[in-house]
Order: C-alpha cells, then sequence, then structure tokens
C-alpha cells in the first residue's frame, strides 16, 4: 500500500515517521520498517537517521489503452529522446514475418532504441516495421519522434487497435548494462503487435521496461466469458 | 522472439538445433548460444549435450482483460487451489478505505490466499472486500473458489469494470519464500480495484506473481487521445 501511495504521489517528498506509518496501518513499527525496507531496496525511498524517509524515485505511469508512444505520453513529465542503436532493413524473421502477414523470407525494418526520459534509461525498444512503412520511417528523425506518430504520418492511416503481453523477466546482461541496471533486475517485458485502423499488422515490438522506473496502468470493462 | 515462440507453443518439446536456428534468424550460432544461456537462466528451456533443447516450463497467459479469476481462466490447464492465510476483518488503512470508497476508520475483509497452479505456487494475493460483500464471502470455501465468482454469488450483481496498474518488482524475502523463488527474482505485481456493474467499488487486490509463470495479454482498441 505504501508504495501504491508513493506512485499515486499521496507523499509529494517526505513520508510520515514509522509511528505514524504504524497507526495508520495498524502493525507494528517493526512491520513498518522491514515494509520500509523493502522499498528503499527497490529505489523508491530514501531513508537515514535525522534526515527521515523521502521518496527517492516516482514511477511513471504508462496508459496500457492509449496506443501512445512515450514521447506523447510523458509530454508534461519530461523530455523523452532516443538513441537510435540500428535502423536498418533486414530479412524478417520467420515468427516475425508471420505475426506482420509477411510472405516467408521477406523483407522488415529493424529499429532498436534506448529511450531516455530526461537522464535515464527507461526502456530498450527492439522494432519490427513491415517494409512499405519502416521505409519510408527510415527517412525521418527517430531521435526525437515516437513511431506511433510516425507511422500515422507515413501511412495516412490512424492505428486501430494492438495485441500485447506484459511479463516480468530478470534483466539479461546485455539488457542490464544498456538500461544501467544490476544484472537480474526486475524489467517489465512488453510484446505488442500494432495495427492500423483496416486491421492491418504494421508494427511489432519487444520493449523491456526498467522495472523501478515504470507502471502500466489501464481501466478495462469486463468482456464477456 | 524465442521466447515468444515457447510462450505460444511453437516448439511442443524440444527447440531445434543451434544450427538450424541460426539460420532461422540470419545471426551467429554464438548469438543463438547467448539467447538460449539467457532463456536458462530463465528456466524457460533445459539444455544439455546430446539431449538438446527442450521446453522447460511454458508460461501461462492470463487474459488481461476478461475480469475472470484464476481458477476459471485455467480450468483447462490444471486445478488452481488456494492456501488460505488470513481470512479476517480489520479496520480499513485509510489507502484502503479511500479506494473502496469506506467511511475513514470503517471495517474491511482481508484475505491473503497463495494461489496454486498444480503444485507450483503461483501468486500471492492480498485482498480487501468490502464489508458487505466481504463478511458474506468469509461463510464460503475460499480455497476452491475465485473471489470474483463469489463476489458475483453473494452479491447478486455481475463485475463491471476494474482499474489496475502492473509493474515489475523484485521479490522481497517474505514474497520469495513463500512463492519459492529466489530472493530479487523477478515478480509481476498486479494491483486492481474491481466495481460490480453498478459502478461501486469492492474488491482491492495486490496480486503478486511469479514472473517466470504467467503473462498477462490483452487486446486493446486505441482509445481517444
Amino acid at each position: 500500500m505504501l508504495r501504491q501511495q508513493i506512485h499515486s504521489a499521496a507523499y509529494l517528498d517526505e513520508l510520515p515517521g514509522e509511528n505514524e506509518l504504524a497507526i495508520e496501518f495498524s502493525v507494528s513499527r517493526n512491520t513498518i520498517r522491514e515494509a520500509l525496507g523493502v522499498l528503499k531496496h527497490e529505489g523508491l525511498i530514501d531513508r537515514g537517521p535525522k534526515v527521515g524517509t523521502h521518496v527517492a524515485q516516482r514511477k511513471y505511469d504508462h496508459r496500457i489503452d492509449s496506443l501512445l508512444g512515450l514521447k506523447e505520453a510523458f509530454k508534461h513529465v519530461g523530455e523523452v529522446r532516443n538513441e537510435v542503436r540500428a535502423a536498418m532493413a533486414v530479412i524478417a524473421p520467420p515468427a516475425v514475418a508471420n505475426r506482420l502477414q509477411l510472405e516467408p523470407g521477406g523483407q522488415a525494418v529493424f529499429i532498436e532504441r534506448l529511450r531516455y526520459l530526461g537522464d535515464l534509461p527507461l526502456s530498450l525498444d527492439l522494432t519490427y516495421l513491415t517494409p512499405d512503412i519502416g521505409t519510408l520511417i527510415l527517412d525521418h528523425p527517430l531521435e526525437t519522434n515516437d513511431l506511433f506518430a510516425l507511422i500515422e504520418q507515413v501511412s495516412g492511416h490512424r492505428l486501430g487497435s494492438a495485441s500485447l503481453a506484459l511479463e516480468a523477466i530478470p534483466a539479461d546482461a546485455h539488457s542490464a548494462a544498456t538500461l544501467q541496471v544490476p544484472d537480474g533486475s526486475a524489467l517489465l517485458m512488453l510484446e505488442r503487435v500494432t495495427s492500423l485502423d483496416d486491421g492491418r499488422p504494421v508494427d511489432l515490438e519487444y520493449i523491456r521496461m526498467r522495472g523501478d522506473r515504470i507502471t502500466m496502468s489501464g481501466h478495462l470493462i469486463r468482456s464477456k466469458p
């Protein structure tokens, strides 16, 4: 609950004292101390004798249901910039061709970006685009634009829907070094296929987000069983 | 991509050899070996000289958008049972009272369950229910029923919608021991407030899922920016 209150900015900077929290949650001071220890270990708070307990880092909330790019989603929070590590035509691996409904052995455009919010890396994004759209996108500045915005711009279509899967995975050595976290840190992994409003899948992404920096939230209406 | 192919059961048991995979993905055998090393470390595959590479564990896919309980969602996969660790009336902490729209200082019903699929723990669920519904639910067998099903049964209402947030967090010592994973393992944490079809929030849950066992997937239509 403390975690959720930090995310929702219930404490703007300093948290209440241990006694006050113990009363609020009807638990012992020891339990409060353990909980604060967990949150400190996750990097969410700083604590010290005499200085009290402070919010060290707030997680950024990315709406799962808005199909917005990071830059668009965080425009009120800070500047998103992309370090473009690869951007090129490739032969689509069969798994990619299958999901983007390409001919076996056909081309796709591959883009790898390390995405920063301010000075800190947020996510490592691997993207495959269909060749028609991907080739046009390679002519645009990828450092400062969301792919979602570029896809709509070059295709003349709106995005329509997305299929996604979310999992928690330990950071492998390469991802950990790139995202500046220890090996094995918890990453939020998003795999998403996005389609245009005419139903054609055009964008397959594998996004590794730092677990300590991003929450994905949404509002869902019960679908029929 | 290999990870996704394992999840989607593209390989029923044995994976293709390193050479074959290197050709399929247009990369070197070393790259394939590194990728397989990562997946082995995550526990998704077993590898050994002479025996080849086999799928060790498939992740179970829980639909993010269906508002189904685990038992209902996995009824074709295996038996879900719940170890009930607590089930009692409590004074709702302010954060809980606020989210469930209870009077400050009012009661709620707290339930803690460790949920198994077959012999392996899947998730550790902490739930707060509004007192009217929670009190009735305490009279039902919690070991073998989903709370969602019980809420609909005792309230006479259907569930309507849910607000949720997903994050990846490292397992704290208590959660790790309970879920039978090493300290610091990646957990998928779901926080969800579920409302009845009349809009009243009745169920606040904090669910810690083993990252190596569950994927949450969904299909989303673009909402208006």
